[in-house]
């Protein structure tokens, strides 16, 4: 089987078999591994160490999007969602739920945040501490740029949160050359090809307060704080210890790659073959060119298309892709990402075209 | 290894072969196990359909207790919780954490909570709607029992939340039984003998209410309604989906065993090898053996001891116990849980008394 879903993604041999062992998460031979995963991302995320730090979470990339976000806003304070994308809502969500101001700022889902964007939201929400936003929108893949919205945050002294989730790993990301970001989060298993349970955080850490969470389980300064500076030096709570075995692994991988300017390429050239084949067959993009990520390719349905009879005869031939969107109108959400090869998604891009030129000739 | 850990524990190895495999969670081959699993959960905790319900949650056993506490305490609304080990001050922490009010009542780490305990407690903090306590402690290894506290509640009108992480599947307890319980929570990775990544939780439903929790991550109510009652009928948020295939082979070996009284007969004869053996090495049990539970057997460290010490030269001997205890007094804590047979038990008890005589001769 290929898997081509937005996540979680296909992983290689390697990584997940080391998701088959006991492990005393909290023993001394397991301590010198989870320091490395966590020195080994915030190198990636270029975390300056002793300015930054990486601080995992166990569970969901929500919980570690609101873990962020109540770590860094104060109860009651402002922050501005641009609201190009299903996961962008789910921002909003997290923020409005742990009591934070959350105003929406309209961007169409076709394209990215622009520097006018940020400029205009701020003159309308001059209170707002933070800009959060979406790096790769799994909805229709677009890419909310960094190094378009960091200048316009550091003019104005304004503070980011980045919810890399699908892009980390991928695309090109700093926290040294982005001063104005206060934290970066992502899970295991998107783009650095581990199985999920286990999400990561690279913090700015004189951002973080003590007692500004308002939630014990989701709070930052706990993490870096008690769990990690104290003499404990380790997890606050029973951690996935066998996804983070694993990521430790495809870590490895990643490196041995390339890392991510390899990694992106792969991807980007994932998606070109997926995109050239979707107009081959005349199905129509989401989006233009110019505003479509490497993680996700998002295609509108045709007229009489039914996605889950797609989906089984598509698995019947040995591809997975996702059998639900998060888009306004019907679309098709196929995935770049994961251990899936150039030839690989050649291969499944072929069988799609089969697919659909058979169901084509029955209707 | 034979791993004596309080858990993560020892697992079979066809229940950690089913962690290495790629899953794509939202996939409808996926989603009848993940309806199956949550079936069975709530078989297990005697839970009667359509007044119970089996809501998962991604993460550790701290995240399911707030998410419980969140979701059925309002803001401002105030719970007892009977301060008897390592755990019960986290319930405190994590209700506080979450703006509740937490009344702490002193019972001694040494026993369970009586019914005398229980109406002690309520007649000086009458308002308290809940009491939220931890049916095995794995701080000493204490057990407070549900068929002691329940009655007293259901006599005075108020609601219990059980934190069953380390006793579920092993100690026995029903939902139907103790109509006064709003939640029992727990985890993949103890007494069903799973690999962590992912908590439950069984809820009487009607408890629940929308907006309550101040969480939008950690809201039962929104996984009841929105994830699974919806025509989503899914996860919310990408799950550990590899720890949710391997709890389901757990669930069939749980089953194959005998269902809960084996199991609890296995861990009660591995505890009384392992208690009998401490005090043949002429170690002192903390707890008295009438107080002493079937989880985790906790032995005051005798003077001189080094426990790291210890732990090394039984890892070189092929058994892994945990390197920090949570008591007050230092202890060593030995867990009576996971796939460990009785054989292995008294191997493991052989080795460490061979351990102990040899460094009392070196000494």
């Amino acid at each position: 089987m290929i898997l081509l879903t937005p996540g979680p993604v296909q992983t290689a041999p390697q990584t997940r078999a080391a998701m088959a062992q006991d492990i005393a998460p909290w023993d001394n031979d397991f301590r010198s591994v989870y320091a490395r995963i966590r020195e080994r991302v915030l190198a990636l995320a270029g975390g300056i160490p002793g300015e930054h730090a990486c601080l995992p979470l166990q569970g969901a990339g929500h919980f570690i999007v609101e873990a962020a976000i109540r770590s860094l806003v104060p109860a009651g304070g402002a922050i501005i969602v641009p609201m190009n994308g299903a996961y962008a809502e789910r921002v909003l969500l997290l923020a409005r739920g742990a009591g934070r101001v959350a105003h929406e700022w309209p961007v169409p889902d076709t394209r990215g945040v622009t520097a006018e964007d940020v400029e205009a939201a701020f003159a309308a929400y001059p209170e707002a501490s933070h800009f959060a936003t979406v790096y790769s929108e799994t909805g229709a893949g677009i890419v909310n740029r960094p190094e378009v919205i960091g200048p316009v945050l550091r003019r104005l002294g304004k503070r980011m949160i980045l919810d890399a989730v699908s892009a980390f790993g991928a695309l090109p990301f700093s926290m040294a050359d982005n001063p104005e970001c206060d934290a970066v989060v992502f899970t295991s298993n998107k783009c650095i090809e581990g199985l999920p349970g286990i999400a990561f955080s690279v913090v700015h850490t004189a951002a973080l307060e003590q007692g500004r969470a308002g939630s014990w389980s989701l709070d930052l300064w706990e993490i870096l704080n008690i769990a990690l500076k104290s003499g404990w030096g380790s997890f606050r709570f029973t951690p996935p210890v066998q996804a983070l075995a694993a990521f430790d692994v495809a870590l490895d991988l990643f490196e041995a790659e390339g890392g991510q300017p390899a990694r992106l390429a792969r991807y980007r050239e994932n998606m070109r073959i997926l995109y050239e084949g979707a107009r081959s067959w005349g199905l129509q993009p989401y989006l233009d060119q110019a505003e479509q990520g490497p993680i996700i390719v998002t295609l509108h349905q045709p007229a009489g298309f039914s996605l889950q009879g797609f989906v089984d005869a598509l698995k019947a031939r040995g591809v997975l892709i996702s059998n639900f969107y998060t888009t306004e109108t019907p679309t098709i959400r196929i995935g770049c990402i994961g251990a899936v090869s150039n030839a690989e998604m050649r291969q499944a891009v072929a069988i799609m075209g089969d697919v659909l030129a058979s169901s084509a000739r029955a209707a």
